[in-house]
């Protein structure tokens, strides 16, 4: 087993983790509390637009890791396909505004199209972006996302049909980011793991826990040691294929999101050096 | 795609679907509307034991399709683990007094154990109660649980890893129960059911629904119609492999429980007529 993290140096947060601060406040926190890069929503723009944004991190001492989210791209209709290439799109053209070096995409699954062809789909929007994300320098990563969200949110449920996805498109500007909250559960994710970094793939690693029991399907994870993913040996794993990107703990949580912000974020510190 | 079922006579009914009423109505009720096999679940047994049960049933003109359910094996200590055999022995002898071919197994994860270390308790779980399963002459299926019960239910959660315990243990007293709630998102489950057929393991076939969205990770399950899993498709699979056993709804709903239970009744039938 590696050892924990020696420092905060590669802490990236997700601004969603402190939902309860405006993005100008978690921007300010983060940095006053030594963490080091930071995740932005595509929320965040809403008061400053993306530029600005970068700006505002870039001062405050931070990297901008990546923004979320691009993807949703599987629908019954060509017309509302086409629409959500535009989207991806302008995601491409915000992250390249933010300065971020590329764009988590959480594909879409359309519930009424066979899990099969919403896959399709995805390639298929992925495909049409790419040349744009190439010309912005953006690159996208497709995010897997848990079995229990294939119905509508994600058909790529496995790093492995994310692998298939990049094997299928080989571009240089299309990678997977591994979240252990989608991916602990596979038997197969070492494996997989590994065949990514050996492909060049992995572009980003999100940590958090999966508590036993959870009672909601979207915001009751868990802080790192909070749940029984074993977060150290997966980032072994992603760590040995040679990435060297940010640990990026992203939280939604009710539970934590009703608490005060400040001691969260040292918790989470604290979770950080001790379960990483 | 194969046709839909031509009538009720394949359509069997766990006891659990229809929570509110007790033991006994269920197996009325059931009778009376036309369907053919009841899967009985321990709780069932609280009033008069496996065998009166088992006689019920019978007498009501039904079959006792399964015993729900064994399991849990995997513990951190060994004097738990001990325990979970002993249930286990029990749970067998109740199935053969009421008559039971088969009992269902939630195979059980401990959530401070690597996955991996819980499936190798659960192989030598199963390994130590087979004997006896084989002395009552009743058979065990693995059932494989959704990847989000994979921290407390069962470190089994596909049917390849059901699979792989049943091709080390190799007895003819050992099988797996597919449930489409359970494995409907798998991209391998189509080979890995016609596999499971060619092994001559596929004891058991359980129908529902995903509904989209999904609000509980426990009780918000939906007839078949309600939701995104393509459960005509994954029956022509399993009845590929030349499976005649029943189709049975297991159906957990606080929302259809909260409802007139004998129009639910109706109302499955129809779903079943319509979408099985």
């Amino acid at each position: 087993m590696i050892p924990p993290p020696r420092d905060l140096s590669r802490l990236c947060l997700h601004t969603m983790t402190t939902r309860p601060w405006a993005f100008e406040e978690s921007v300010r926190r983060y940095a006053a509390a030594g963490v080091r890069g930071v995740t932005v929503w595509r929320s965040d723009f809403a008061r400053h637009g993306p530029a600005a944004a970068g700006e505002l991190i870039r001062a405050s001492g931070l990297r901008v890791v990546s923004l979320c989210r691009g993807g949703f791209f599987p629908a019954a209709s060509p017309g509302d396909r086409a629409k959500a290439v535009d989207d991806n799109l302008r995601c491409i053209d915000e992250a390249a505004a933010l300065g971020a070096p590329h764009v988590v995409l959480v594909c879409g699954s359309a519930p009424g199209l066979p899990l099969a062809e919403s896959r399709a789909q995805i390639t298929e929007g992925i495909a049409s972006v790419l040349t744009h994300a190439a010309a912005c320098g953006v690159k996208l990563a497709i995010e897997p996302l848990h079995p229990m969200y294939a119905g509508d949110r994600s058909a790529v449920n496995t790093v492995g049909q994310a692998r298939a996805i990049c094997n299928q498109l080989k571009s240089p500007w299309l990678g997977i980011a591994v979240d252990v909250y989608h991916t602990w559960w596979d038997d197969g994710l070492e494996d997989e793991i590994g065949s990514a970094g050996r492909e060049g793939t992995l572009l980003a690693f999100h940590i958090s826990d999966w508590r036993v029991p959870t009672t909601d399907l979207l915001e009751d994870r868990g802080i790192m040691g909070e749940g029984c993913i074993p977060i150290r040996q997966i980032r072994g794993w992603v760590e040995g294929t040679g990435f060297v990107g940010f640990n990026e703990v992203e939280i939604f949580s009710r539970r934590h999101w009703a608490g005060d912000q400040e001691r969260y974020l040292e918790d989470i510190k604290a979770a950080y050096l001790a379960h990483a």
